[in-house]
């Protein structure tokens, strides 16, 4: 069963790590010569525009709701899947393939294999078919981490042509020598701006959005070794074995009913 | 049916950055002393040069003309060319390959496979042939993407040998210190026009060439899959959830009539 | 026999090159003014929250665990496996494939292969399955390298955050001349820290945890080797050659019993 | 029939390019403070010392001799030789193999084919020798751009050695405040020199050289694919539009008559 | 006949850089303000116990040995080794591969190679272990590059580091600004000295290293191809040009009694 799930670390690394750069500002004193609109404009506005360029519209937009998986998702346990594909397989043996049509798979991705089996495809097909879709879907899912990551190369550049607008401005008409503190601390804005959106946003969304990738492609890979592993009727206790390799040793031989952490399927990954 | 569609995301953006960058600088005070002539040639004319240096005339010359492809595309979109793919599937298992020469085939591409199948040509010559010739228009399509990934990376390097020989210039004679603040603004002006130019004209247009170059290379991915699925009589009911493995799955159920947004065939490649 | 072990190279490395920082600090003057909390908590704490983001809770957390391993470890050395290989490949041939199950196999690995022997379990069953476990804990012991090579590249950009949030503070004030230098001395403070923290203590333990990573590989690579041969049926006087080519030319011949150095396991690595 | 020509892309981007940095310098006023031969030996002179430890002798000097290619070079249009091949297998067709030996071949690549055809040598055997020749032959022409491209590397580094000395020097010795600006200008030549010489020369040099590596690696192939097709009987006419796959589209039809530009041989490695 | 040769390119390169670099600061006027133990320390010292950290003892201490390769070095040339495989072969179509036990094989690894023929092993099995064992000696050969290449990316780091303790240390304290120069001069040394040792030694070094691994691994590869030629009963007439297709074609008609250069090995690796 899917559950839909918020990322602890997502959320504590972007709350924590604003909190301390917000904690730097206040504790060196004025923090409002460090809110500046024009400045953000250029940075965030310049970014986004940029990027806009690089992609399409649909890649784009898509992009942002893609970025909401970094912080909230919904992905099945491969922990879960495992045993179901078992109890399938158990039941293809004993009672043949078309008893499988009474089984009740919440996977869409290994409901899919289970009615081509059902229908009687061959392996092969089935097996093509399952690949090119894993494929095409990792495939998909990498546009949304590489708005992000193309965020994240662009805005530095940003937050730089902003500093080089700010000082030849200032350099131009340098009259009052008193002036070029300040001239220089609103350059440099746009710098700073750009460095913590590409490092602190941009770049660990599109890494976060990666990680999820690998998890969505695993999940997949093991319904597809699953399904293949039912139509060459192959035994149960082989193929949890070969199934389980895909999770880390500690949770191998863990029971279903266990008390996990809120970040329990992300483990897998690891 | 090829559609000629402007690309909204690249005018958008274009316009849009360009606009944001020009705000910063008018609200700055006197945009004057942005424009400048000398420094201009040198990072423009600098860069286009050295980029001339890299390549050939004919990919040179040809990569302007391949950037209009940024701005402006044609290209079949994947839905509606699998319909078709489907249909001269029906065609040729009911009424064999020679029926398809009633067939009309607007996509070139797959039309040379169809000829083939007519032709009664070996499916591993036509796969061989048709991968071949896709494997040759990607590398092709390549050249534009590289000749502005090139000007990208030469544009800033050109804007800091301006910016040097500016530095150079001034400390050479700085008799007159008012007179340094003016000389570095327009030293830092190559600085600024590279990293313009790199960052939000060159990359970009590198990057949508690109994702044209992913576009090309799956509708004829969608095309030899194709041919290869009716050469081998297969079921057009197998064929199309195959073929439909390339589209995202909001697009696979979709009705050829529907109200598509102008940036509609982008939306596969995300 | 699986020995655990301190490895000298990374505890004298890193001991010796914060003494040699140490010394430049102290000998240079007041160390007290390198000693500044907030800079400490900007870069420590900001690299670790934005890598945070990045990975999941566990792999977080856990790569401080496996970050010990660059420090203290257990690797059983191949020189040590491979005899015992040649020694059940003797006992196979001799006496069957059954006669293994009184043999004493210490390397878990390697008793998990030699059980599925015992078992029938066909050769290419076995070797699929050894594989994708061997590809599967690389894969998991590479989050470990992944977490501290991030850090790396994260704590130069915290600490240029720090400098450009030092920088704008001290311009925006520019009040008491004599206090510039000073406050631009502190605002340099989070660039040092991530300097050292990314290039002294990440990114070696990384580099180290990416030499455990291979190390492993090739213990289980002659397993899997081994195991496969004495499936086939192998002469151990032909496996045992085959087996060695994973050791450097100077310890093919090495008899058991030798004083080894400390960081003897390692040498393979070379 | 290979023509030796001229590559104007080369020599008009690097005429212009050093002629727009010129027409800066001299803009500028005395143009006699760029020039500075300590400067020149430093960046030049320990550039080519340091590329020389990286390569070995006969690499390093050949590169030079290979670096004339980047100007002028040598090279069969590939619409040439198919014509060739075709007619060459029209031959084999219909008089057999040893017909050949009548014919003249002029590229010695695609004769060294012809002749082991006529010797009666497998087609295996044939296509195997001409890939390791093809191998080795791009392997070989690969390290003349790598001597280049190791220089663009090496260039701005001597650069900023040169840089550092100079501000060590005038720093540790700041008696009169006057010579500052000038002996800061001299410090700064080193870095515009390395600068100018690994972004407008070195590196297009290594680029356009690995263009060229590409062209003849395209031309072996056409050859080895005909040499193939004619080994196994294949019909002109399905081996002339195999062969033509490597041509852009826009040159597939063209008459050999045509009145080709200067860089005609290049555009199909567009 | 392998021969102990200097490489003379490692050598004049590094004399003739540090020559350059000298004779920049000996002209420049007061050599000594370049030299200063603290300094050196930090940056030589940091960076070998950084990179010890990175490695294990062994291959840290085992890359200073393999480091003398880049300057002398002991490898049979492909010229020589060619002639004696095809003598091999020669004799083993006459009179049957026993007769191999006699002739005299100077080359370890193709006596190897033989020695196995000799026995009667499977040609299979002998191109499995030459090929591992091949793979396994370049593995091991790589691990000398990747010490020096690790240290040519640490020491710019280490200088960094120095020079950032220096300016917090001179910023901290300004009270005399006289002394400043002097204080800048002695930070920037840091910098210095990191370019000069990355650029200047252990990059060029880790560079010369591969190129001998390129070159040790395409002798091996010849002597894999010959044995396996023999193997199967090739004429020596077909095997010679198979061979030679590793070297350039200036060499390939060469005859063994020319006045070779004293680089001439590496020629092939060209």
């Amino acid at each position: 069963m899917g559950v839909t799930a918020v990322d602890l670390a997502t959320l504590l690394g972007f709350l924590g790590a604003f909190g301390v750069v917000a904690a730097a500002i206040f504790f060196g004193g004025s923090a409002l010569v460090f809110f500046n609109i024009p400045s953000i404009l250029i940075v965030l506005g310049g970014t986004f525009l940029v990027v806009l360029m690089k992609f399409s519209m649909s890649q784009f937009f898509g992009a942002f709701k893609v970025a909401t998986r970094a912080f909230i998702y919904k992905l099945e346990a491969p922990e879960d899947v495992i045993p179901q594909i078992i109890e399938l397989s158990t039941i293809a043996r004993k009672e043949g393939m078309l008893a499988l049509e009474q089984a009740e798979v919440k996977n869409s991705f290994l409901k899919q294999g289970i009615d081509m089996l059902i229908d009687g495809t061959k392996p092969e097909v089935i097996k093509n078919l399952l690949m090119k879709d894993m494929q095409q879907t990792v495939d998909r899912h990498k546009w949304g981490a590489k708005v992000f990551s193309a965020s994240g190369d662009v805005a530095p550049a940003m937050g730089m042509i902003g500093t080089l607008i700010g000082l030849v401005q200032m350099l131009s008409s340098m009259d009052d020598p008193k002036a070029i503190g300040p001239a220089m601390a609103v350059a440099l804005l746009t710098t700073l701006y750009g460095a913590v959106f590409a490092n602190m946003v941009a770049l660990p969304i599109a890494d976060k959005l990666g990680l999820r990738k690998v998890e969505e492609g695993r999940l997949k890979a093991i319904c597809i070794d699953g399904v293949i592993g039912i139509a060459e009727g192959q035994n149960p206790r082989v193929l949890e074995p070969l199934l389980k390799t895909y999770l880390a040793p500690s949770r191998r031989d863990r029971d279903e009913g266990g008390g996990e952490a809120a970040d329990a399927p992300q483990e897998q990954a690891a």
